[in-house]
């Protein structure tokens, strides 16, 4: 069965993008790898609408990606604020990956906006696709591809 | 200068969402990568319309990440297929960052639709972060986030 003749229904890459294939709730998340969890400051530093950031915030708590923290300033009222899950901070590898491109793709004359580096070490980080054999960092044609347990044909 | 306080109009994951942060466009880089090149293949096996479609590989090879390539069967007039470019290829940590997360996170009791191994050694593939002195794979706790060269503050 080659990848034409599979069903794509529950190909795991579209299944991802199915919670969080969308502009606006990449973003959300981008923010919250940053440290961001509170409703004004996301709303103020993306600049979308309350609608939108209540709607894909809601979301990503349903599906598990964001859970809610009680927190209260003084004088005011309880709020909730929002902190990535162990399901969440497993979607580092893509931010920093989706960082990468951009720093080498669309950065502009004056370089990328931000520098992450191992704090350990101080050397800059990178996404990599690697073999579980620690063979080094691979490209699209040092891999073999073939139908996983739940590949099924196509309709 | 904290993220906060930041213009995120230069961010590099924005910059990129900008070009391929869109459900449909991420699944024709998937396709692309399993070396799916053709209209009507892509059409027949991701069940989008054929204007969505074109519009997409449009954009796509307006950013330089699909390039075009005429063929020709017999008897028919010749059309192009769509291959990746080297800044197409560029993308495939965040693809494999995608699928990994997927297949932990949403694959259903069956297990995942395709397996990717390192061709050379079998071991499978995973996408992960490390940093160039390499001290293996890192977490988001790990790494020290400063403003970089092209930081501006947000208006």
């Amino acid at each position: 069965m080659t990848w034409l003749d599979m069903d794509t229904d529950n190909c795991s890459v579209q299944r991802t993008l199915d919670l969080v294939g969308e502009k606006w709730t990449l973003l959300i998340l981008r923010d919250a790898f940053h440290r961001v969890r509170r409703f004004d400051d996301f709303h103020r530093h993306m600049g979308l609408s309350e609608a939108v950031l209540a709607d894909r915030l809601r979301k990503l708590v349903a599906a598990g990606i964001l859970r809610t923290e009680p927190y209260r300033e003084p004088g005011a009222r309880t709020r909730h604020e929002y902190r990535l899950t162990a399901k969440g901070r497993d979607l580092w590898p893509v931010m920093i990956a989706l960082m990468q491109w951009g720093d080498t793709h669309t950065a502009g004359p004056e370089g990328p906006v931000v520098r992450v580096r191992h704090a350990a070490c101080g050397a800059p980080v990178r996404a990599a696709v690697t073999c579980c054999a620690e063979h080094g960092a691979l490209g699209p044609h040092e891999v073999a591809v073939s139908p996983g347990p739940g590949a099924r044909p196509s309709r």
